[in-house]
């Protein structure tokens, strides 16, 4: 749409015609510009098999369309209606302990099924052919919130023999991999590969189950686009949370927008930036915030606790700062009985307003008066750092270290300090390309062996580019295996660095130091590389072979460096590495304070930055030149300070 | 029998007829003058199937008559032998993963099954027909601590269906209260509903499916109670838990007598008065708490810890002084070998007396002492507080507000405080007369929709009653669902007045204030009234849209008045919402510190109450006339102080 | 062989032959001895049903020996290979959810399958005639790390049905001896016995169900060791690990030698001197410590935490100190694939060596210079403790009092004070012979129904003999049932005391003093007899019927003398109740400060003492004349001082 809108949740199938006509005209007075409907609307739009009806449906996105509210559409794939469940019980996923998941609930449906497939396509096919060229609905959204289900059903089964078949050039092939010498597990044929229980299992087999049961997901998300592209023009994406469960690349390859939902607490809220710098690059078309809470989040049964005054304003401002085009509420009017009765909305389920209503209005009259603004920039960044699937889902298989986990490691030690030095990065997948950045950053990046990934880098870096790698990066080929000729798969190559050892240290046996004797905290694990002049850091004591070796070196390699990294600093310790790469680099920093959202963004001739503050407890940001903020008109320069939630839209003079 | 008395679980199927005649020799210099046999000795009353051996039991009763000692008979359906769970292996409940209960345990089979239920009954036919005119049989016991276990086997299945189809028009009337429209969810047909598992389940079949469980246990005890009445005239009853996973009212329906088992550790002995409360206004007879451990809990396997010396006195006396007849012991000596063989007792597998032996004689005298005062009394109450099955399971079922838990925060936030200002409340079901109370409390009584409640609540305060209604009253329909029309059934309209927003809050972000300006503390859930002069609270601080707005209103209605309260007030502000309705209301309250149990009792021509000191740690009572204790014949008057565990029978001069 | 030795697990199926070279070269260089290998390659000796392929591991045994490296062989039956697990699914483990396991772990096969026993036991045979005359394979290992699964498959059952058959004179004695009666659960038959669930089950029948359990391992090891004695003069045992869920005294019947793994962290390594006081004195053979890490555990995906500097070398010298022949480390070299890729080792993947390389270098170095002193020494022992496999059952299956923990109890309130007192004990099983101990404790032994043990402690204690008898002792007959005459079994009768009360205590309800009024602290649980002039402490404080009776007595019975001992002291008091009994008996004592391992050794015309430091903290020993360190060549009398992790080898002069 022409500019960055609030949309809602919307589930008329809840209620009366006359209800629906309030909840609309209520709607406008909110400044809602779009709903978001049918996600679950199967048993509405196909009651009986075969049987279609749409009309219901025709009847709200013209409704909505007459008070200038457009419509994005979800396929209903989530809830397979009783007549499907019934008819095919066992398209119901089947849990290890041999249970079925019953119908009521959501995502309960096998995507190796045949049968579930085969009706999912057919109403996908159906709403595609009524609703394709309807030009009220401005978006699709395919199934809900799609996660990877540990289904054991003989089509899963067959399917995994069959992915594992396509996959590795014969059963030795495998063996080999995943040396099932260890155990006697060697096997002879693929269809003997057992369904990994939850412990004492290879690695590997609990590596490929995963990324299997990943793409599985994302062949359903792909066919179901296959055909809704026959039918329309507008938008398709499919709304992910918060994990990379299943691979983000291959899930949304065919997308051609990413939507995105979270729900999380006040205290978290900083770490949404991570995930909309992640979101925000991956498509083109700016990405939509399709769900987060107005003013408390619910669990299917219960309600949270309401979120601080001010919490809505800067939750709703964030995806739109940092690249997206909307931001969507969960829900509309909450639902008067079944699941989630207790959801933050805007409506209650009598029709009367949550005491958020006046608020969501604001921040629609805001996005308004920033509206061109935000549409003729964007945000841009110099500095690149990998998130991958296949990372995460080799530390759900093997973290490494005792409760380690990538992302909080990722996000608290990395991605943090990266923040702090006040750069705006990209999060970036293994297919990325790499050109557009000055500085790139792949720490916890168990293996390079994903297509040409290591190529890429390596002539990136050598053309120039300033390249932070590790710690826990390039010592696992694609299957999580350890390499036997030497530690890494490239990195010894590349820089001409020699590792001596690897240690796992959570007790802080292992001091360190900065050339100029500073202490340098590092925690987790260490791998030290042998001294040659070129280190940063040093071991200073502990175990007496560990001493003198180094966790930190920086490496000349073509015109440009490498700052090989062997474990997890301290935030302040990051932060120097981060400065001086930079520096190198050439990337510049913002000085400020606080968990501020810091997105500078340019356009043809126009320029500035949003500035949001989203811990609720203030800070500052020193600005480089003098701006005005769109929304009170006021001016700024130097040194500004930031009131708890504070929302500054500044735009260049 | 004629005074309040001591008993004792009993199980001669342990010993050999030597040890029996040593038993019940022990019981009477114990004081004991009731045992309570057989609730487990299926086996041996049928050792084969349809071989009934009476013989040995007729032996235990007759020799303990001629010691004086009478007898509770128990029906043993909650351990079928081996012969019947051999025969119908499908009897035993059946888990949610499939799994089946095995033998040896107890309450495993299943109350739908057609073959349990006409075994089950044909022993209690054959007890009924072998005791029912004994003369020494002095009551009879249903089961053993009723309970709602999850079976799904075909038989529960197939009930569960015909209970919903009893009770729903057609399963599009409930398709419309459970708004089976989320999630595609619609049924077509009663037999696809399938049998609720945790979690993603609508809260209505979760809710209906408890009932249902519950029901079925009801069920099972009124067929007894309806072969026993063929044939005695003794009372019946089935021995509760603290609990009311199964509807009380419903479950002792057809019950005589009340029977309460409980095993409360020292710091949780103040909460029996809650129950011995809600025990008492059930039934005519005066209950009997039918098991508490002497010294010690013990598991099914190990023993917990002694419990402090005095810990035994004031728990055998609580139930006498709060209504009961009697207070019966688990049990008389400890098994030899089996389950529970570390359980507290009187004496030990060797024969041997417990420490606790003398101390248990004391009571007995001392009920002996003032028994003809306490059967000439009985504890009358002009204070009623909803405390109800529906409630419980809709909590369970629907916790609203994260980690709430109903009967906790009913008992700390709104019994105690009542307790507290020195009232003696009724805790009463749904379907109890309103008529002999003056001052009602309905918190946390989710539907009126309970028979013609809401009725019969309107007239009562029209007729003068003073209710206090809320938080979390009147707000959910029969079956659990959100109302559409208004946020209550009928609340706004019987009062006038009007809800504004219904607010989640647990970290305390919204703040009030009594009328006087002091601090009002409310927590969890914020029902807030749009002011209209009649507010005693007000929001201070907080959202602003809430400022101003009220969570504790006073509206007269009719000749009474309702006190409207929208949160869980803290105790302290609880206590003035008490004092405030019981003034209006007339009730009287005495002045007290410390967990006492306060029993004011009346008779033709005689009065006077008992105190007792609950909680170990002293405290003290301001009697409002003379009185004299029966036990030590010491006469108090004005403030009296109590040392801890401190047992006063106090009759007015 | 010759003198204590190193060793390491090694997996050559893991490697190419070029590798295997490489590693054996750098085995070499450690000081490495000893290689263990083969225990979990069964898909690598009989890659097809019926062939079998050694050729490969015969060139490592043989090329091990070249550089004068020695082979311990395991058999591979905890890992069936795939053509087994495919053609006969039913031989995995099925647990309680009816879920079976799956292939690619380990001990996933049931001992009680004739299939499983059939393949087992050719491939043991298989494996025998091909090594078992080989004079490089110094021992044999059977399976790995037995431990009792719970499998509930139908050849359980019936072996289950069988094994009680066997054991009870009739199923009447079997419901006498369980006490059926309770809970209606008497059986007809042994074929309706059920596999014991988890809760609200009989003790007796979970008792039966682990002893049965255990025996299963037992014949399952014992079968591999007939077959084993037919082809080889080798010493045989199997690795056990710190638990007695399978009983060792049946387990390791057959066995020539104890072979013992252990994992601890630093903190714990202490509690080895315990499993080492209890390995020692199985056999004549001096025991192997098997597994134990070199630097890191791993679990079978992670890295825990690196350990201090020093544990290594302590670690390694703390087995061969307390009498056993070897350290062997698990791994040589980390497996590159598969399962456990993170655990310490002495060889990364790389071939690179870890940062304890060198350490263990030292540790091969000192026990070369220390070998023939420790050769020509053993340790003695002049006190004794029983520590049982049926003891550790009945805790495991009713636990006496809540939360008591049989293992964590017996070594901190038992052991380590006489640890503490300078007394090196030995930890005895039911069978083991008294004749060469003076002091005997027998602590936490609920019953002394196994075999002959009752009437061989009192012809003991008459012939002079002291005992330090309880608590929790001789209170339960062989099954775990209670006794009816009596408190105990044998108590009463040997010493003439009278037990008047058993009381557990969690809450320090009972407050005791010693005869001379100095306080006496005891915990969990009271036994408390009769006082009759024979009192060492008494109640002083508590329930008023426990005051002047007595946890602790002192008898004279015939020549010798009982400590009964009714409750849990603290560490001090224990001390003092060893100390007395340790003088009245003659046993010397070693005054000493810290966590030592103080291991007197005493050889024909040589003796010593190894003294070493595991807590890291430091200690110090007073030495009872001059001695040598046969590491140092420093001559030591008198206070010697130890540091953190400090290892003293003294030779007397």
């Amino acid at each position: 749409m022409e500019k960055p809108f609030l949309g809602v949740a919307y589930y008329p199938e809840d209620w009366d015609e006359k209800e629906i006509d309030y909840d609309i005209s209520m709607m406008k007075k909110a400044g809602i510009r779009c709903i978001r409907i049918a996600e679950f609307a199967w048993s509405e739009m196909e009651p009986e098999e075969g049987t279609f009806s749409f009309d219901w449906l025709h009847r709200v996105i013209d409704r909505a369309a007459e008070e200038g509210i457009k419509t994005v559409l979800g396929t209903p794939t989530a809830t397979p209606p009783i007549w499907l469940t019934q008819k095919y019980p066992d398209i119901m996923v089947l849990n290890a302990q041999n249970v079925r998941a019953r119908h009521g609930g959501r995502r309960n449906g096998c995507a190796n099924h045949p049968k579930y497939l085969e009706y999912s396509m057919r109403i996908v096919e159906k709403m595609a052919q009524e609703f394709g060229d309807d030009p009220n609905v401005i978006g699709w959204q395919i199934d809900n919130e799609i996660n990877r289900p540990s289904c054991e059903c003989e089509y899963c089964k067959s399917a995994f023999h069959r992915y594992l078949q396509a996959k590795y050039a014969g059963i030795d092939a495998l063996n080999r991999a995943w040396n099932t010498n260890v155990f006697s597990q060697r096997y002879t044929d693929f269809n003997q590969i057992p369904i990994p229980t939850v412990s004492w299992q290879n690695p590997h087999v609990r590596l490929e189950y995963q990324l299997f049961s990943g793409d599985t997901q994302s062949r359903f998300v792909g066919d179901q686009i296959d055909i809704l592209k026959k039918y329309t023009k507008a938008p398709i994406g499919t709304d992910t949370m918060p994990t990379l469960a299943v691979d983000y690349e291959s899930m949304c390859e065919k997308c051609d927008i990413m939507q995105f939902n979270h729900y999380d607490q006040p205290e978290a809220l900083p770490t949404e930036r991570f995930w909309f710098d992640f979101i925000r690059p991956q498509k083109e078309h700016p990405f939509w915030n399709t769900e987060t809470s107005s003013c408390w989040n619910g669990s299917w049964r219960t309600a949270q606790s309401v979120k601080p005054y001010g919490f809505c304003r800067v939750n709703s401002w964030l995806p739109v700062a940092l690249g997206g085009e909307s931001n969507m509420y969960w829900l509309w009017r909450t639902h008067h009985g079944g699941h989630e009765i207790m959801h933050g909305a805007l409506l209650y389920p009598s029709g009367r307003p949550y005491p958020i209503f006046d608020e969501v209005r604001r921040v629609a009259d805001e996005l308004d008066q920033c509206g061109t603004f935000l549409t003729n920039t964007r945000v841009q960044s110099q500095v690149a750092m990998h998130f991958t699937g296949r990372a995460w889902n080799m530390f759900e298989t093997q973290c490494v270290v005792d409760d380690f986990s990538y992302q909080k490691v990722l996000y608290e030690s990395f991605y943090r300090p990266v923040s702090d030095c006040g750069i705006r990065p990209d999060l970036i997948m293994a297919g990325k390309e790499l050109d557009s950045y000055r500085l790139l950053i792949s720490s916890l990046l168990p293996t390079l062996e994903e297509g040409d990934l290591a190529a890429r880098i390596s002539k990136w870096v050598k053309e120039g580019g300033v390249w932070i790698a590790g710690p826990m990066t390039d010592f696992r080929d694609a299957c999580g295996a350890r390499y036997v000729k030497a530690p890494y798969g490239m990195l010894e190559e590349l820089t001409g660095a020699r590792q001596a050892y690897e240690v796992p240290d959570r007790v802080g046996a292992t001091k360190c130091q900065w050339k100029s004797g500073k202490e340098f905290v590092g925690s987790w694990w260490y791998e030290l590389f042998e001294s040659d002049g070129d280190e940063l850091v040093k071991v200073s004591d502990g175990y007496p072979t560990l001493i003198g070796k180094s966790p930190l070196l920086r490496k000349k390699v073509g015109k440009g460096a490498v700052y090989l990294l062997g474990t997890v600093p301290s935030a302040e310790d990051m932060k120097q590495i981060v400065t001086m790469a930079a520096r190198e680099a050439g990337v510049p920093m913002i000085a400020h304070e606080g968990e501020l959202a810091i997105a500078p963004r340019v356009g043809e001739g126009i320029g500035g930055m949003v500035v949001l503050e989203c811990a609720g407890k203030g800070g500052s940001v020193d600005l480089p030149e003098e701006m005005t903020d769109l929304i009170t008109q006021k001016t700024y320069a130097g040194h500004v300070t930031l009131s708890p939630y504070d929302v500054l839209v500044l735009q260049k003079k």
